[in-house]
């Protein structure tokens, strides 16, 4: 194999972007071969739009069915991640999945026990974690020169979306079509970085306001509170309607800080520990002395192409991935714990209680004003974990 | 009357300090005639450093009945404050007193009611209010042309205070000898400020830490959650062990965003409401358009003179003070409200059970390792409510 035959399974805004990144040719490892959407207006515009050899398919079932692709990427609404993957590596195709990797952890642990069975490449389509600048905060960071992490504040408040976004489906923001809100659908990237830049967090007291903003049922506005293990704090604070947004990640450790904020990176690094400094120096007020350093990175930030060709090069020579699949599940767990201290009014221990988020998710979806789907699709992916 | 003449209640840290500018002349309007303080090591100071004019008492109360001065400048340890201010107010004296206006909000709460029974000038020493960058934006925020506020985080890490400086007095940091860690100390000016700019919160979820960083038996570290009458919300996080610390003071309104980093302050203003683009465009996800302000300040920080030259023009001119002391009460409701959520791991509404603050704060005060002072000084101030 010198290509992988690649299907993509959904092609609204996500799934159609990464084909046309394909067909111009900027993933040269990975060959389109088939595409799959229940709308039928899409499967319209992919027959117009796309070359006669690549197979259009009315579902994500008949495409995987076929047989035809080596790899599958799946790009359709996130309570269909974990069954299609799932279907996917059973028909031994390789998988690269959309964020979020689903909607509830029950599921998506399902996913994840059955990937752990197969020799198929599983990967997440991660593609901030490309991003120079976050790779650069998760070296200093997990390497361990600055010591151990004290706090983490991260204001990404520059998610903003006007009311007719979600007015342009009707199951978007909704708890039967999408799961969530700001939480689920714009920051599993923020989520994923939070983890994997500075670790999971050991409880989480967060405050998720619905329909605050815009008129929708799940939530536009988060505060969340997080402890980590080794007793450092944070804070979590987005939005889909500050304007102008902030974009502002603080991680404050022993030995120095780093701010990222507008994709700018800053360390301020000290001479000494601040720990030992503070029980050495005999000045009150005297802080530790330390000096700013010149961050070098790669500069390079490829994005959802980078993660393509990580995906493909991990299946044709087995170099790395950008994100392994398995590892979708941790944003998920902040997400769904930041979902479950709210709807609880109390402080959420991680590892939570997965059954009981399903309980109080599964209470909002049969209140969701989206039936109609509640009905014919996202009920049926219950069977699946 | 052409000159106030005062007394200084507590010659420590703050004290001297307004001592020496009084005496270099920096507030004409203000003699200073008498000074009062218990330790002895701090009249000999006196004694030696100031002119034989400046009567040196033993104990306030001394002071206050000598009948010598027209006004008092109280900077004793803050249990005593209330009492202080209420015994010079029944003797007839205009006052000033330093931050915070008490330790908790019932005994500010009686001094307040004394105060507004007495045609006599009461001021807080809030002396960050004078601070011209501040004080645009109080006028920006409460001139109510941004709009509504919509968001408020204030990271203010930057208090930074080495172990010695907490074994510099077996007072500091105890629950009997100064009620209270960081937000007793040190933040009573944001806490202010606060209040001052954003109104105050509806409701407060607060984490505070005692000890965590320093070896003390009161906070050190304290994430807050705020909410606000209108809905808007925000956090309020602060510690003295950040190094670098941070201090970023960030209003999110309809129209605009203000942000206050490091004294520099920056206004990104709409050109129309965000509330209003948000129903009216189109677009899913176009922001609202707008333009950074060039903002104007009159540059002028006068600090504690400032305090005290309008404390002086108030008694002889009837001109405006920087802060009338009733004021006092308000950060001290913010800050007991954190400490009281705290401690019972819930949120607190604004106003909160006062009294059950109380009998929280005795709690930790019969266990303070300040023992002694909890004997003879400060359970004596219990009467005083």
């Amino acid at each position: 194999m010198d290509k992988v035959k690649l299907g993509i399974i959904g092609i609204g805004n996500m799934g159609t972007g990464h084909a046309k990144n394909i067909i111009k040719g900027e993933v040269k490892e990975i060959e389109l071969c088939a595409v799959a959407d229940c709308k039928e207006a899409r499967r319209n515009w992919a027959e117009e739009n796309l070359s006669e050899d690549i197979t259009v398919f009315e579902s994500g079932d008949q495409l995987i069915e076929a047989g035809i692709c080596d790899a599958v990427l799946v790009a359709t609404p996130h309570y269909e991640h974990p069954r299609l993957v799932i279907k996917a590596l059973e028909h031994g195709l390789h998988v690269l999945c959309e964020k979020p990797s689903g909607v509830y952890t029950l599921q998506v642990r399902e996913m994840n026990e059955v990937a752990a069975k197969h020799e198929l490449v599983f990967a997440m389509m991660f593609n901030q974690r490309t991003n120079h600048v976050y790779r650069k905060m998760h070296e200093l960071v997990q390497g361990g020169t600055l010591g151990k992490i004290k706090r983490v504040n991260w204001i990404v408040t520059d998610w903003y979306r006007t009311q007719s976004y979600y007015d342009s489906g009707e199951w978007r923001a909704t708890w039967a079509g999408e799961g969530g809100g700001v939480l689920l659908n714009q920051c599993p990237h923020n989520l994923d970085l939070l983890q994997w830049i500075c670790g999971m967090p050991s409880s989480v007291r967060a405050f998720c306001h619905n329909g605050k903003w815009h008129n929708i049922e799940v939530e536009d506005d988060v505060t969340a509170y997080l402890e980590y293990p080794n007793g450092a704090t944070g804070v979590f604070i987005t939005t889909t309607a500050d304007a102008p947004g902030t974009n502002r990640f603080e991680i404050t450790l022993e030995k120095g800080k780093l701010v990222c904020e507008e994709d700018k990176l800053t360390l301020f690094e000290l001479n000494v520990s601040e720990r030992e400094h503070c029980f050495r120096e005999m000045e009150g007020f005297k802080k530790p002395e330390g000096h700013f350093v010149e961050l070098e990175t790669d500069g390079l930030n490829p994005q959802h192409i980078g993660v393509m060709k990580a995906f493909a090069g991990k299946i044709l020579h087995g170099t790395p991935l950008v994100a392994d699949g398995s590892e979708g599940i941790n944003g998920l767990m902040l997400s769904n714990a930041m979902h479950l201290s709210s709807w609880l009014k109390k402080t959420v221990e991680i590892p939570f209680d997965e059954e009981l988020f399903l309980v109080e998710l599964n209470k909002l979806r049969v209140n969701s004003k989206f039936k109609k789907t509640v009905k014919e699709t996202t009920f049926n992916t219950e069977g699946t974990y």
